[in-house]
């Protein structure tokens, strides 16, 4: 007996004395990103941002999205170049859906460079594309995943992907089949994610900052959420290209590599929320829940 | 050969003569609902409706789920009887996650029959609950579907259900665990359904009408959108429970059956969008983006 008490005593001593390492308190999706390396993080090209300033002096900055949508994102560029928005306005946010903009139907004529009738640049061929797979289901698609710092849904054995509607996402308005729009008109997701809309319309970028200057707008009384009164309006002074700023007024963006070490964690974070708030990690997200992180240019 | 020509005359006219039926339009979502007969819609007791007055004047109006958060919302209904809530405040408005509001950690005692400590009524036993599936995966559960008029997700193995954080859903504020938070400050999902907080907090019922008062308020500047200043909160006229309204001014609703063909076909339609606007449909939809019709019930 002696011996066991005192081989207990030993034991306990030296498990007092040899502590079990700590367990590593879990990093949050916040605090994955922050860190990430600066290798982690690619810049956006000025000319594929789009600068909106609301006349109230509100600013709205657009990514945009060329391997998705060359013909529209092309035209998106030649309206800027040429100032077509003068005298655009916000006419319709209709809640849990969309905001929308442009010159509303105005008959202005196109400038040069503009494709009046852009194919239907709903989904794109698979071949080319970089994935991160997400990895788990997806309600809208085989697979839903990450490319080139974008939310996508594709098809493996079908052989296309397309870009995903997530809140904030900004697609190209347009009438019934066969019209596709040209860019002319846009609009931006202000509620839950419209997957429905996927491969039925232009996906041509996101709002990646200023999203808060839409979504918190007042709603449209008639039907769809389109202002009733042109005086509800939104103003909007100009749409520039970043890159068409001058470089001192030019904002710089990045954003994570969706191909590299520092996102595919954050995206595990992101299904697996396990910090001091939560209880139970869910174990899975759906893409447009694990956004790509994008930030202004550190100083 | 002029026999099997004669033949092919006849065939031709006899097909001119009984032509195809035509295929039926699809209807929209919005059309099933319409068309769904009286009886394929349930009344909403008063007693778990609860009004919130603005003191600019607008109203929102939230449905309580006592089936799936019983001691949350028997605490919410208590506290408007009390009046619990006069003075308090929207103070909280983060974009593309939810408005907060309540007495911001007053402290005032609790009215006589509020439980100080619930317990989490994060989940329940799927036992008992008529469930009509989804139909289609979900990234955060083993199935998603309805109950009783509420979007839910369940695990048919484990046996648990939980409600599932939808836009407009509503649940209770808490600290950190064990708080499980009483009902006293409440939450509106403004943005994207933020999944990953099922089963981290009760989900005690959803904004019917009026959820554009809380997702186009400005958003705060602190952290977690918190207002800075007290002047930005968004004061509160009065909380109360429908049915302690006077009869001429009490508002009623009524939502479609969760177990009837009109709810199935509406949420099948959901999934398959196939009006004139489109040109794919999807083959599928998340359980938010179907949410559960509820309307005025017609006078």
């Amino acid at each position: 007996m002696r011996t066991l008490l005192a081989l207990s005593a030993i034991a306990l001593i030296g498990a007092a004395q040899v502590p079990a390492p700590p367990v590593p308190k879990p990093k949050t999706p916040s605090e994955i990103v922050a860190a990430a390396p600066a290798g982690a993080w690619l810049a956006i090209d000025p000319a594929e941002l789009l600068v909106m300033d609301l006349k109230d002096g509100g600013r709205v900055v657009i990514q945009l999205a060329p391997a998705f949508a060359p013909v529209h994102v092309a035209n998106i560029q030649a309206l800027a170049r040429a100032d077509y928005w003068q005298g655009a306005a916000i006419y319709r946010v209709q809640d849990n859906y969309v905001a929308q903009w442009g010159n509303n139907e105005s008959e202005k004529p196109w400038p040069a460079g503009v494709v009046a009738q852009p194919p239907a640049e709903y989904h794109r061929a698979l071949k080319g594309l970089a994935i991160h797979p997400l990895g788990f289901v997806d309600a809208y698609a085989p697979r839903a995943g990450y490319s080139g710092g974008w939310p996508i849904a594709y098809d493996p054995q079908g052989g296309t992907a397309n870009l995903t509607h997530c809140y904030a996402s900004v697609g190209v308005g347009r009438g019934l089949s066969p019209d596709t729009g040209t860019g002319g008109e846009l609009y931006a997701v202000i509620g839950h994610a419209p997957r429905h809309l996927d491969r039925n319309i232009a996906v041509v970028g996101r709002v990646i900052e200023g999203i808060d200057r839409l979504s918190s707008l007042p709603r449209g009384t008639e039907a769809l959420g389109f202002y009733k009164e042109r005086s509800s309006d939104v103003p909007i002074a100009r749409i520039r290209l970043a890159a068409d700023l001058a470089p001192v007024e030019r904002p710089s963006f990045e954003m994570l590599d969706t191909s590299g070490a520092a996102f595919a964690a954050y995206v595990k974070a992101r299904a697996n929320r396990d910090d001091d708030f939560f209880i139970r990690p869910a174990g899975g997200v759906d893409v447009c829940n694990a956004p790509v992180p994008v930030r202004r240019k550190p100083a």
